[in-house]
């Protein structure tokens, strides 16, 4: 049998490094098989995987080269690196080390790219491994990393998901059941220098001029970077300069955490360095419009399979200031009646009115839905984490009737087994158990007394540092 | 001819304000015809036509009383009761009276409906009239209700659009069809007093906070106040203490901007004053998600249908603070990958950042869309008011990856009668004429060099008072 | 008011036949609004309408004249011109009069179009009568004219829907509510007296060659021939040689009852005649796929707006040997995971198998759908009706696996207001009430014993005749 | 790497059958890993691996037992056991042996099924396998296997497909792309020896009145029977009683071939003998409603994964007379106007009348739409395997005009890479290279001449025996 006999010779030959003849070599045994450009170990730091980087920076030197018009496939952790394990205590919620995040596969130079290019990355597939069926969402504790309802549910908790095919079902949260969206949450090239600076002289401006109780950005940290195969002068430059993989930047797409940038679509992203030098990872089985609780997603590990090719001049030739993309054809789908639709105003939940503030609007629209659901026996805990994971659409649906942003958030019915709708009236609680806490809890801490609310909008009704 | 003799009588007898039994009997001629229980006038102002009304307010009498159950037509004016004209010059929306709007029809009082109850408002259709198949999509000027945009493009502009069933097309935007996802901009029951001192206060503190080059919200106004049927002593309070019609509240609804909330929609209503005291106008022929250019939609005349009915305590049996709907069956659509999804973050156009700003992200995303189609001839201003119009899909995308929140804006590219996908380079302009503007004026204005920048996300990234 | 006083004149000055100059000035009076280019009269018999006929032939004299590129609105009677009535009897369905159907709007003269050209005909909406919004769904006799089940139900019976908006309810067929994919069932150009006489040579043969216990084609009929404005010797030849309405035909389409040839679909139709002659008729508010009580559509009288356009030797450029069309935007739709389907295969109920036919198959699809419903306490009656009307999916599954072919019907669970899935059991019975039947009779037949079953695949396995 | 270890187990220990505490075990390596129940070989001949079996009867052995609530893996060869290469000749398909077809995988004995019961199949996955990413699409030679159009196309020929993730592309048919709509054609539990009685008495009376020059039926063969890991005498039974499986019947579904019975379907089965003994097979990428060329779905290897549940007394509970299914969510899905539709009529191509005979409809609407194509240079075979396995839609749209029926077809144009849509006029051809042939032949035989046209509709217009 072929395909016994290949995975035999990977365990004997498992390299530092896949040189690309070595791999090619490999493909030619399996035939007809698509080359994997990137494997990952699980039995090995993700610190020691000298495929994998945790910073952006352009002299992180490539761990592989794919051609151009090159379909191949690249292993991901998922983003922490294994520091998340598959149990029922939030502890590791609790503790996430984030200096170290996110585990990116890459880069890749590609064959033929140079600044001014586009990159077309077609996503023909994402799966999870085989042997590990299964993910998780996290709530992260408000100190450490927080979330978009932080200041109303600070504890840190988790759900684990199990993935049955195209399924998946947490015994955290019960009675849901729906397919994955499956995407990776970042995906991008890698910085020029140029690139780099203006991100690091702009954040940086942004944490000097922060009156919030939180931090705003993250700063260049030294601490657990991790620059693949650089060598150590690099690696301290990198250490230095790189920026942090947590936020998206429209220079370069990156952490952007959008839902339907699924299995089949297409994105055109900036190039900006000769070879592209693409990156990956942050691998999603399912992700709701906002990712609310940061850690929202169903986060694992697993393959995704692209195909590159490189548009010359493409930048100017598509105006391509930021990443454009357009969606594959097999997302999950449900008929528009099928939704619950939740509608939030920037009026906060201290009854203080913002001026077209998006984000007090949608806090306030998850707040709904967290009400609605409330109702049939969930813990707002469990629904923050399903709001996160779940396939929500999150709309802005007025932005300029002054002074109400007015957001919507489409919830699927049909992800629970039982009838949510409300003609479902007068409703019936559940035993629906609960999801995971840090250990020696069975519950997440509700905040319904507020600190000292931020002036009109800044920070979205966030309160102030003391 | 049935249809011909109930309009002659319709002539002959056309009262003040309808009684019910009136149109009761005319209902009986037509056998099966549904109730029309409000008529508007083309011919006379909108000032003077009783059954409409201008502002939020427990004490407008209702217009007529609708039986719990039952289905009927209430024709709508245009938001700005008439204001708009179908010609080629954009004087009327530079000019237009802010103070008037919006025009809705009602209140309309549901038997059996009290406080604390909801009303289930089922949408089953809306058209526009027969004789006045066209709208409009206007840039209000800045310094006249502005928009979302309005710091670049500063100038009044405006679009006709004619209809032709389900479609539309504009002189002024050539080589764009598209099928109407038409519904109503404001529907809504009327405040209690308690309900609407509370919106007069926060809005009021708002006001008094205020440090933009801007007005963030619209106190009362008793100039052309319109109290429907309302003797002048209650006519003189609602204009002293009446909410304006501009922004949707939390608390009702109203000027929710929905695109979605169309035909077959169900929507699930707060219930603040005995009889509900339900209102509704600002129809659409269409909108996309935020409505930027702020009079962005398809704005119309025409006729909404209605089912109404009661849920008792339906407040507390929902958790409703906030009204809630179920989308219809028959939106246009178009497969997933037949969309372009552009990508912004919060980053502004002075390259400042933003801390998870989703209105500068969206702002961002919608420059990115206007550049990417001005390569094929339109102006700027034209996409703007394309953006407002078209069905295109804004998402919050990622809310919690500080500080850059990210949107994304779906574009369908079907609405287009030439390629616009980006395999279609490199591009060839056309001649795409231009949208209206003032007498005189053949283009709008582009900002380019910025005013004060507001600091860090203060509204959104706009620019200071001076 | 504009509306009223248009209607006013167009009641004083109701002509014969509309010239063209006449309405285009009473569209001028209403400015905008679309040319109708022939109304019908309800108070009138369809016979005595001269824009109205009855069968397919090249000297029909035009009803009116439109451009190239212009669009119209036409007004069309319900298909059997007025029989069939909105009550609870299917009396009138029983004695329906075949000779004198389908009522049909034109034929319309296209400025531009010949022989060999195409027909664009794009149809921008369809609508009931404002004040007519009510429609029929019937089981036609085994005796006249039958339909897909007759032999099994051989009964006259009839639902009569009432139309809100986009919804239609029966007070025959509770519990279900559902948006119409509104279509005419019939569309075509004037076949050329050549492709008139292959029609008539081929019908005539089969009908010779009937050995089945039912009619297989209906030849020209002279009695109740209606042939517009035809003179006396125009109106005999049609009545010897003008081709029935009721099937549609490859030459020109004409019936082909497709239910998703609805608002929004461009048709593309190969023209015969100069002029092309085009008539439309027999407009439905909804239908399932396959029609299969014959009078099986929600049969409506109405009104359609169509764009024309003619493509140059369109027949050349496109191969256009048939129709071909494509759909419009807005049907209704419902996520797949929301269907039934039921599987059939060519083994008919007596158990004999025949040789990949698909109507035998589509037969028993429809057979086992019904066996499912009735245990919710429909009749078989009601589920007929409503199988022929509602928007199910009828597909061609397998038609290559000797001696099975296999058809699927899905069948829309949302338009049921309980639960119909497999998972709702046990299944608790409602109160269904009853469709119409012949007066006196509460029930219909149910046949359950065979008659002598044809031999093999003739007929799909119908009885022959003694 | 635990993947890696678990596998070279597997190549040590590989059984004749999997007992199954042996794999059990195996999966508590894996941790979470899903059970594998069955695996194939692809060194072995099809007829010597005991877990595969080619007939329908009760008396096959199980190859494994499954709990009733178990995900299980199932491994399949594709439907021909492996006669059909990876290369650029139709020889193999020519000469292809259909008395070894279907090999299926099973029978599974279900925990708790009973007669009577029914079984919930849930597709949950189908996949190929990873070092497999291939499939093929074939024409029947006439005399070996024949088609839907094998009057007019008779010679083999031959596509092969390429799998990158979801997508699918063909060296044989360029310009296409498109995602699979993966599905099992194959899946149903054992006949009981009653039902198997019925098939083959029936199945035999069609063979006897056979008037056609084609075979309508196949009987049992003892000619390369395979029946699993049964004992001689068993064997030898199954080889004289056992069904074919190319036929699928409605007692069990069986080949059905539906294209969206795929992934995420839930399927209701009838169970006829203790165990249930499901078998499935015959996996498909994609395929076209209709499969018309016979081998004409994209055939190949995989791995389907589905949970098992039983529901007591299913059959009566559901009146489950034949298989239903629910489909899953996530079906590639264009808009409905990115669909051409083509109609087609029961007058076949020798201008013969039928009696609404769907076969020769559609047959009808395939050829319209091979006319269409066949402008832009593809040849008539590539556009017949094309609409093979293509997801095309095929509808029953009106079954009771007399005496046309009308089917249609609807091809979407997302799929191609160029404008198929009818505005792409004149049309420019593109160079499509060819399809597989025989060995030495670069084209197919196309027939224009026709036999002695079948009387009537027998046989759906095939030509008679001589």
């Amino acid at each position: 049998m072929r395909r016994m006999i290949l995975n035999i010779q990977t365990v004997d030959t498992f390299p530092f490094l896949f040189p690309v003849s070595f791999l090619t070599s490999l493909v030619a045994m399996g035939k007809s098989a698509i080359r994997t450009v990137c494997k990952v170990d699980f039995d090995k730091p993700a610190s020691e995987q000298p495929y994998l980087h945790n910073r952006w920076h352009p002299d992180i030197p490539p761990a592989a080269t794919i051609k151009d018009g090159e379909t191949v496939k690249i292993e991901c952790l998922d983003w922490t690196g294994g520091q998340i394990k598959n149990d029922d205590s939030a502890d590791d919620i609790k503790n996430v080390d984030l200096t170290r995040v996110h585990y990116l596969s890459g880069p890749f130079a590609i064959e033929n790219a140079e600044p001014g290019d586009a990159l077309l990355v077609e996503i023909m597939d994402v799966q999870p491994f085989e042997d590990q069926p299964w993910g998780f969402t996290g709530i992260f504790d408000k100190s450490n990393g927080g979330g978009f309802l932080d200041e109303l549910y600070p504890s840190a908790a988790k759900a684990i998901w199990d993935f049955e095919g195209i399924y998946c079902t947490s015994r955290h949260i019960p009675h849901v059941k729906f397919a994955g969206l499956i995407h990776p949450g970042i995906l991008g090239c890698a910085p020029s220098q140029e690139v780099l600076d203006t991100w690091n002289k702009r954040e940086a401006e942004l944490i000097a001029a922060n009156k919030l109780d939180r931090d705003v950005a993250l700063p260049p940290q030294p601490l657990n970077v991790h620059a693949g195969s650089a060598d150590p002068n690099i690696k301290e430059k990198v250490g230095l300069q790189g920026a942090r993989t947590i936020p998206g930047r429209p220079e370069h797409g990156g952490n952007c955490d959008i839902k339907n940038l699924s299995r089949g679509s297409k994105v055109y992203l900036p190039v900006h360095v000769p070879g592209a030098n693409f990156s990956v990872g942050d691998l999603h089985f399912s992700q709701g419009d906002g990712e609310i609780s940061f850690c929202g997603a169903i986060e694992m590990a697993g393959i995704i399979t692209i195909n590159f090719s490189v548009i010359k001049s493409g930048v100017s030739q598509l105006s391509l200031t930021s990443p454009i993309y357009i969606p594959g054809p097999v997302e999950p789908h449900f008929g528009p009646g099928r939704y619950i639709y939740f509608e939030g105003f920037s009026v906060d939940q201290h009854g203080k009115q913002h001026y077209l503030d998006v984000a007090v609007a949608y806090r306030q629209t998850t707040l709904r839905c967290i009400e609605y659901l409330r109702r049939f026996g969930y813990s707002d805990y469990q629904i923050y984490l399903l709001l996160s994971c779940a396939p929500i659409q999150g709309h802005v649906a007025g932005i300029v009737d002054i002074p109400n942003a007015c957001t919507t958030l489409g919830l699927p019915m049909d992800i629970f087994d039982f009838d949510i709708s409300p003609s479902a009236i007068p409703v019936k609680k559940l035993d629906m158990g609960r999801c995971a806490f840090e250990t020696g809890k069975t519950e997440g801490e509700v905040v319904t007394t507020a600190g000292k609310n931020s002036e009109v909008s800044f920070g979205g009704g966030l309160n102030y540092k003391e």
